[in-house]
């Protein structure tokens, strides 16, 4: 019985692994088709966006059923449960992905973004990619360094948020108002995915030390 | 055993209702904050958000401890997973009435929205409160009829964010590209307060007919 439920626990590890390998290349690809203005990507990006809800379903279902049958308690049980959330936090990368890949398909044969910020875009959506293959990594190795280097990209991401914002107030700043809006969107997009890395991160930090990180407070402790 | 069990089943409804009545009123006062420019009802709005991640981190506790300790199966270990999703959306719902404080606080002492927008917005809000409202009552009352009005209402807000992209790219349109951001920004984190509202909509549904709703597939069930 003892093996089964390692088994079953382990199981629920590799699939957020693959979640995590699934919205580290959904963001690469939108990214591609965003700077490419190349709806067949983005179709590809929106499409595969099934597969990563799909993932969570059956993980979110086999977490029932471990806490159903096997009654886990203590760290286990908290694996599980963090499990639930972890698998939220990446569907939603995948969500945001997404987005990217419609508002490129939305104003195709247009480029989303005005040359401007091409270049802050570029970054984002590297730094996002990073993110999540060092949640990948993160999953694998248990290693809290890269939780830390998570964090520090994430700050990057913000801080380049926060840039365009600088960006579109300047007063050379002639783009349309829908490009504005766009750029708004594609910003946050951008800032959520990275936040949303971070909060797997965190997660994974409370279930290896036990201990939240006092920076979010006793919010992520599940 | 089997009533203390039902009076922490009870308890995490409680703090559920308790969770939806906050968030209400966040988005009233972040609203009244948002159309008065008022930084003083900003920052009640900011600070009483608080009390709502207070509350989700509390729920959240709970449920562990009741997995833990009780085991519980089949429709009560549902409810229980369902409450950990039905927690970090109204929680989600806060953060995001909170957002729209923090933007009135950045723009202060000017309005964010330009007085084009002020109805669609004041609408939206609006809606958004009534939906919270809705789910305190479908909390409460377990009626489905409810959590069909709260699609309905839903379905009025993405009406309403999608106007907000035709009002910017209208030719008439001759804001500056900060209230253009602003004005997306605003309308997004509308947009989003009434999703969450719909998924904990959604999530009674699941608990109560054991079904999830074909329009969203198989992502509702838990």
């Amino acid at each position: 019985m003892r093996e089964v439920f390692q088994a079953e626990l382990k199981s629920i590890g590799d699939e957020l692994i693959q979640m995590s390998k699934l919205v580290a290349e959904a963001m690469e690809r939108a990214y591609a088709s965003f700077e490419a203005a190349d709806t067949d990507i983005a179709q590809e990006v929106i499409a595969a966006d099934q597969k990563i809800d799909y993932l969570q379903t059956s993980l979110d279902e086999r977490a029932i059923d471990i806490l159903a049958l096997q009654g886990p308690v203590a760290s286990d049980l908290r694996m599980i449960v963090g499990s639930l959330r972890m698998s939220a936090s990446l569907e939603r990368m995948g969500d945001l992905a997404r987005h990217i890949a419609q508002l490129t398909r939305l104003r195709f044969p247009n480029n989303v973004a005005p040359q401007r910020l091409a270049e802050t875009f570029k970054e984002m959506a590297s730094l996002d990619v990073q993110i999540a293959q060092k949640v990948t990594e993160l999953l694998e190795s248990r290693d809290l360094n890269i939780a830390s280097e998570i964090i520090g990209l994430n700050n990057r991401v913000d801080e380049l948020h926060a840039s365009v914002f600088k960006v579109v107030a300047d007063p050379d700043w002639n783009e349309s108002a829908p490009a504005t809006a766009d750029s708004t969107l594609t910003s946050r997009y951008l800032e959520r995915y990275a936040d949303h890395g971070v909060s797997v991160a965190r997660k994974v930090t409370y279930l290896v030390t036990g201990e939240w990180d006092p920076e979010i407070g006793v919010r992520g402790q599940l």
